[in-house]
């Protein structure tokens, strides 16, 4: 048995003392250093630091937080139902670092890139964490000289964004993609990407969503269509991509007044982006006289028209809306864009950064286009892989999904322990440990009280509180017997088992 | 249908002919803009930026690595069995962020302080990424207030060794750790941690190994009865953890020549750290007169009697060792040790930083201890929760398992795709997207070629090559027949099946 913490400190008063005293009497340099090293033994007893309490707040950084049991059993439930879906669609998974040469994340975010996180100059590499998991998949393809791959990522990613601003936003956070690079067919992947994205919302049953679509040579070719100078197609491009959270009230004053541009330009723009709806719009819009004039609208148009079709034929039509306002804010996107929408979009009680409780509404819960130049930026030739994809926004699914275990009243069990091994008296540890090695051989999940003696009372609370559904009760009586009692935690009924047969007994049970 | 990159190129070349044509022939400034502006439309076409080369070299950060798809399976295979050997002994997921305020870190690893990674001070707090999983844990514990907790934590952790001279490590790597957080009594936490390691390399198959334990009071009451000063418990400690790589003589040497220990002393730690053995060397020990003489002695000699016979208890007399060379490097342990090593080090190639191709042996591949002052370290009050924990070294059970397979010329699959949907001509890719849908909708892993018109050849050789077991394959003829053929991929074995019942009987097939 080890000695307390308590027992120690009192030994080094004592022994501290005793130094005092023989320094005092001027004893001989030898003995006072003899008893000194007796001190200092007793002092690293201690641990390797002295137990100071600590002097700074004790926190996770800022934006960043621990998740609880509770919280992970949520997300790998979630995690394995989305992968499964990535797997359905012959998705393989790849990792790569949490950090990157700076230089490869330099000029790919625009102006986000202040959010990057970098890390100290320590001697060395100049690194960033990711800030997302798309740049670090063309680089690995460039890298590794691959040119086509179905791929799965599920990592997190890193912003320093400021989570008071942007509600419930983390500086940590999960991303959940799947790209598909390679050189195929037009809108084939693409359409296949809102196939999966569509099986992994049903599958997670969060609500009715509708999934947005649009192309950026739609939006390029209606922007110069409307008069936008072809400079300002990409500022004007980030205004649009503010209507789902703006008027268009808002957006038009913006473009005008921020950006510059023709009010006759805006109001041609305003007219458009209102519009939304399926393969009659497109037919509306490749018979308008403006669009009709500009090739790359054209172009658009008739991509559009092959991922409907293609998307019907998967059954997707009553999911998929063809919307004008779609913008997306990233910058590499060149054809087919996405983002999914809750359609009801429920109020959620997110604990923000700080632990300040946020009022917050979910808005998209996935989003993803087409970019066909990113990988080509890492090629020393500047060979091109097109690639398509999708992001599943898991921490906004989290969220609604632990609002909605809340409301109703849910708690959901943080282990998967079957079989609580309870002893009725004292001495029978031993036996519990041999009793637990049988069930762990046999693959039952099982475990007791690391205390000798505990309380049976202590015990049967344990499973209760726990949700544990079978326990073993023991004493000698049994045991003379050769058996156990086997214990429905619910119902209390308790049941004489033979030892011999009880782990076959334990997975009937469990197992049907 | 979208431009190619060439037909833009074109467009852009022909443009600028325009451009100069129109400045040469001094043409209105009104109209030259109009056609710069189509100019820079067309080269926004591109993306973003212009895909130049990329100039830096292009690469991982030092010490790293990307995992592919192939690594990617076995890794995941390896820690699912893990984390099944956790939950069986009711262990809960907990996660933390990457890095952690850097005071966190400041003072828990003594001289390896300087390997800690730490991100540039961006305007807020002084942040570093994680340097192991059991600092963060005491750090959520004391933050928490938890004081009873049986976790796991499967993360990669943060290290700037340098990866060429300690062979085969990288400097980012997985750490697997389990630990028991709270106040129980002596040993019986303690030695379900060494069950633990147990069944995690039985589950492995990775071959056979032995499980090390020794006690930390035991070693400082070894060093003490020996003669070492006190304040050189920690030095010569260190020193013993080198007796798994180097000889006594070299250590020896070491603890003379370097660290200034009388010979003698030297000589007396030498005879007890060439012992190891069961219950019966307990026994002689508690006997030695030298040792009896020291209370922290005869406290990690208890101890150990009481841990050799609840392991006993789980039948792993067979796979310990009772070992007093084993010292373990950090400094934070206060009680037991474990280390657990494969008993025949297989020769395995890594694939070292740099893709250098070392040759290593394995050593190591669990190891951990208890470690009660670290949670107080972090609490205000100073208040203590006991921990002890084992961390498997799953980068080195990766490198193993990999060399095995790769000896056996194991080509793992990197997907799970069930089935092929196969046209035998022209036109049916729609058709193949209906079907696929209907696959999907029923759980059924399922892809197809991403080409308006593959060649069947094609189709069935990619079947082949990916170990895909099933592939359907229809034409006109089949379709009006309302029929598909199912063909067995491995026998070419084909059959017809009805549309109606084509899901049922791959189900059948693959699921039986």
């Amino acid at each position: 048995m080890s000695e307390t913490r308590e027992q120690i400190l009192e030994e080094i008063k004592i022994q501290g003392d005793l130094v005092r005293k023989l320094k005092m009497a001027k004893e001989s340099k030898e003995k006072i250093d003899e008893e000194v090293a007796r001190l200092l033994a007793l002092k690293a007893k201690l641990g390797d630091e002295p137990a100071t309490p600590q002097k700074f707040t004790l926190k996770t950084p800022k934006g960043t937080r621990d998740y609880s049991p509770q919280q992970m059993m949520l997300r790998q439930d979630v995690l394995d139902k989305i992968i499964a879906v990535f797997k359905k669609h012959g998705g393989e998974a790849i990792d790569t670092p949490v950090f990157e040469l700076k230089e490869v994340l330099t000029g790919k975010y625009g102006e986000d890139s202040k959010l990057i996180y970098d890390l100290k100059d320590q001697g060395g590499e100049i690194l960033s964490l990711r800030y997302d998991l798309t740049v670090p998949l063309a680089r690995y393809l460039a890298m590794s000289k691959i040119s086509t791959l179905k791929r799965y990522h599920i990592a997190k990613v890193y912003r320093r964004d400021n989570p008071s601003i942007t509600r419930g936003r983390y500086r940590e956070f999960y991303q959940c993609d799947f790209d598909i690079a390679g050189n195929f067919d037009p809108m084939l992947p693409d359409a296949e990407c809102v196939k999966i994205v569509s099986e992994v919302l049903d599958t997670l049953d969060i609500g009715e969503y509708v999934i947005k679509i649009n192309h950026r040579q739609l939006l390029d070719g209606m922007f110069e269509a409307c008069g936008v100078p072809a400079d300002k197609f990409r500022t004007i491009c980030s205004s649009v991509d503010k209507l789902d959270k703006s008027p268009w009230s808002e957006v038009r004053k913006e473009m005008i007044e921020e950006k510059g541009l023709d009010a006759i330009a805006a109001d041609q723009i305003g007219e458009y982006v209102q519009l939304s709806g399926g393969n009659e719009l497109v037919e509306t819009l490749l018979g308008d006289e403006k669009l009709k004039a500009v090739s790359s609208a054209v172009k658009g148009l008739e991509g559009m028209q092959l991922l409907l079709k293609y998307c019907n034929a998967m059954g997707l039509s009553q999911k998929i809306s063809f919307d004008l306002s779609l913008a997306r804010g990233l910058d590499y996107y060149t054809g087919v864009i996405y983002e999914c929408v809750l359609k009801t979009e429920p109020k959620i009680i997110q604990n923000g950064a700080d632990n300040a409780e946020e009022q917050g509404t979910v808005g998209s819960v996935a989003g993803g286009g087409r970019y066909d130049n990113l990988v080509g930026m890492f090629d020393a030739k500047g060979k091109q892989v097109p690639c398509v994809g999708v992001s599943i926004g898991v921490e906004r699914i989290f969220s609604v999904l632990e609002a909605k275990n809340a409301a109703a009243g849910i708690k959901m069990r943080t282990n998967e322990v079957e079989v609580y091994v309870a002893s009725a008296h004292k001495g029978l540890h031993e036996k519990r440990l041999s009793i637990l090695n049988s069930l762990w051989m046999q693959g039952i999940k099982a475990e007791h009280s690391y205390k000798l003696n505990p309380k049976l009372l202590a015990q049967l609370q344990h499973c209760e509180e726990n949700q544990i559904p079978l326990a073993i009760v023991f004493g000698d009586s049994e045991l003379t017997k050769g058996i156990v009692k086997l214990r429905e935690v619910n119902t209390r009924k308790e049941e004489d088992i033979p030892l011999s047969a009880l782990a076959d007994e334990i997975k009937k049970r469990l197992r049907g």
